[in-house]
């Protein structure tokens, strides 16, 4: 099943570069996109240019899949400047309707025609936000979530003005920066997302206002049971199963009635007097214990990297968001596997991975069958490289590892990129002796190297044969590429050689 | 630092085994604690099992710890018989105050009066719950999360008449299971975690009504958003982040006059009406698009895993209680082990594996990479035995492999029982040199050797250094046990020696 290629534009123009303006930034940038800024404040830059550090250091960790060049940023002095070539216009001011309807104003003046103009609001109603602009056809609000260059959602809410088209091409823009929108039905102030959160957000309040519990205990309500399951199932999925087979319906003639008796304060706003504000930030901070933002961030960050991927190795929820992302960065795997053994010389690399969390013993590093599992991995991919496939081996012929000898040399971590380079020693008919070395991506450390004696095997005649002759042609080729590098001063330690 | 030690119980009854009953059951039977169900339903029993079978594959894919052998679990057809000889009785009867009073009542009269008595209910208030009992001293709310078997959280409520002493008993017992209790500091309705999940529950239950969304985007506006975000940080933290380095002061001071403008149906409850519940229902169906519940709830574990997984790795939220499970299971299982072996002389046999499924590759046989994971585990067992512990690892010390060689001889197939026996081939002060058997158990046949040489580090210094005297200790009497033993014709065949 082909996905349709989405469009993702080569300039964007960003009217603001606070917290949320700088995770446009970063997001944008890191897709390849050139990125205008306009932001009155003076530390705007800096900020945007922090916000990247972060982001970068984040995608670096998620993915493998290769990454376009990053656009460039531009600081403008105007927003005229900043809009003039822009193909998306993203406004990011802070929540104040007058500011942001007077800045969409002035950039819809001055952007090109076909330009998509969106705000990030969290609620504020497009079709107010819009009344002063050209064109209010192109504009909707598109809302994201902090870190904007890490969560996929964005809401799109357009007004009544909103062309449909404006709505469709605005999905594929931020489809290709890896994003999932969600195109709500009609304006209503806080959308979707934020009007759970609200609710949710002043029910925490009232508990901490009437002392039922600190900041953090609220926190561990969350993190410790709800919270792991809304990373992967939201609400009605969830309760859907607290039905058992008979559903949502079971549940909802199970717990429904509870409605009546409700619970939470739900008629009751609390007043964010002095003494309630104080109360949450010396619980805040007992909270953070000394961390600072950005340290928590990065803690953020390495959490959602994890989380994410998890996610994608089940293809579920954000995860699926995540490798659609990947396949479209990848795109053609086979061209791509080609480049890396190009690049590599001699050496042929034939097998990379990302550790997987799930490979992460009790010491806190890649457990120790992982490194064969690796190793073994590329022995195979060798073997597909001189002709062992499906077919072969349904004749009855394979090769088997009858010894390995495998030096464990430094530890990894999960998350880290791994891969290996791969040397064919000697061969003969029946033979192969190969070398792996295991390598981490960034500093190149050695972590491990593999040494392996293989046999070629008659499966139906239960006895070593010798193997096809394209396949020993292969392996000549391959000899030849290789015969001028050194012999690995690791190898040659088993016990038996060809 | 020392963790102290948790008291798991010997045996637990439980009242009711429904889906949150046989949730307990199975985390209970996998923490090694006998189980008595007391549940008049005819296909409770059933139920328990099938909960079991879930929760056994989600705990073999979560965590490489070893676990200790089930418990057993016995139908009993009373009351009393269930309590009799129970450390903690554990009621999770459907949420009708009435049905549990006179549950808890009965169970008080025929329990220990050192028994703990627990109420799983998600709302009703303790000093209610607990009038009809004798020793209401004995009795607290403890609260789970769906699924049991796996979400950490319990919520830990007293009521006036509840020991001091009871709450941290029970405290102790459920840490003891791998979960993370949190006291709730008063009575309240809903206590913490249900008070936050219910005003989200309403606003969602709104937003469909209105028809601003459907279930499915409801579910989109978390899963792909927010939360990402709660799995690893709860509400408050998050928000601090949105304040920068301003932290939370800053925030509310942006954010906290939106209160006064509340987007959310505060003032009005929905009325679950049969139109409603029709669209609820029938959007929900959509939702699963034809997918069993039980179907889900796999998928549902298995991203729970990936995510707990992920968290483990960071040493932050739900992955650090996970992490402290991980440790004590190591430490009772080194225990376990001591005791199996204490009269054992000769030969050690310390880990046995049935070849699952999914271990086969495509030449249909064990895959070359669990070769090594059988021998590693076996290496794993054996520092088990001398006192590798978590306490020991936690302090900074460990074994570490530095070289291994395979000798591939026969294959494995899937279900086939695989055995290996160990040798300590030579040790001094901080070098192992182990060597391990692997046969199929019934012919015994031979089915790989492993050598191994491993090094005594220091991870704090990040240098090999001697191992503590209790384990060279044990180490030498082990040496002693194995002097008449013939040296492994295989053995002596890696590069480097003792």
């Amino acid at each position: 099943m082909r996905e349709e290629r989405d469009t993702k534009p080569r300039t964007a123009a960003l009217l603001g570069g606070g917290v949320i303006g700088g995770g446009w930034a970063a997001r944008l940038l890191l897709a390849g996109v050139d990125v205008r800024l306009y932001d009155p404040a003076s530390d705007a830059e800096q900020g945007v240019i922090a916000t990247l550090d972060r982001a970068r250091r984040a995608w670096r960790r998620l993915t493998m899949a290769p990454l376009p060049p990053e656009g460039s940023l531009t600081v403008t002095d105007s927003i005229s400047e900043a809009v003039s070539d822009a193909e998306l216009v993203q406004e990011s001011a802070p929540e104040r309707e007058a500011l942001k309807r007077e800045l969409l104003s002035q950039a819809s003046h001055a952007a090109l025609s076909t330009a998509i103009i969106a705000s990030s609001t969290s609620g504020l109603l497009p079709s107010r936000l819009s009344t002063d602009m050209d064109g209010p056809e192109r504009f909707l609000v598109a809302h994201p979530f902090n870190p904007v260059y890490f969560l996929p959602l964005v809401e799109l809410v357009g007004g009544p003005q909103t062309a449909t088209s404006t709505i469709e091409h605005a999905a594929s823009i931020y489809r290709s920066l890896g994003m999932r929108p969600l195109v709500v039905r009609r304006e209503i102030d806080g959308f979707i997302a934020d009007r759970l959160l609200e609710a949710l957000w002043r029910e925490a309040l009232w508990l901490v206002n009437d002392d039922v519990a600190t900041v953090e205990e609220v926190d561990d309500a969350i993190t410790y049971g709800a919270g792991l399951r809304w990373a992967a199932m939201g609400i009605f999925l969830t309760y859907r199963l607290g039905g058992g087979e008979g559903g949502m319906r079971h549940f909802l003639e199970q717990f429904g009635p509870a409605l009546a008796l409700p619970w939470t304060h739900l008629t009751d706003v609390p007043t964010l007097d002095q003494a309630l504000l104080e109360k949450l930030v010396t619980q805040s901070d007992a909270q953070a214990d000394g961390r600072s933002a950005d340290e928590l961030m990065r803690v953020r960050d390495d959490c959602l990297v994890a989380i994410l991927q998890g996610l994608r190795g089940q293809s579920f929820g954000a995860g699926e968001a995540l490798a659609r992302y990947e396949r479209a960065l990848i795109g053609d795997s086979a061209a791509h596997l080609r480049d890396a053994t190009d690049d590599a010389g001699g050496t042929l690399r034939l097998h990379q991975v990302i550790v997987p969390t799930d490979w992460i013993d009790y010491n806190g590093h890649l457990t120790e069958s992982r490194y064969l599992d690796v190793l073994a991995e590329s022995t195979d991919a060798f073997l597909r490289l001189i002709g062992i496939d499906g077919d072969y081996i349904a004749d009855g012929h394979s090769y088997y590892t009858v010894e390995t000898h495998i030096r464990h040399i430094a530890e990894a971590s999960a998350g880290e990129h791994l891969y290996t380079e791969t040397r064919l020693l000697a061969h003969d008919q029946k033979r192969l002796h190969l070398f792996h070395e295991m390598r981490r991506q960034g500093d190149e450390t050695l972590l491990a190297t593999g040494e392996h004696m293989l046999l070629h095997v008659d499966r139906t005649a239960a006895a070593t044969a010798p193997a096809e002759p394209a396949v020993l042609a292969s392996l000549s080729a391959i000899a030849d590429t290789q015969r001028e590098l050194p012999w690995p001063e690791a190898a040659g330690r088993v016990g038996r050689r060809p």
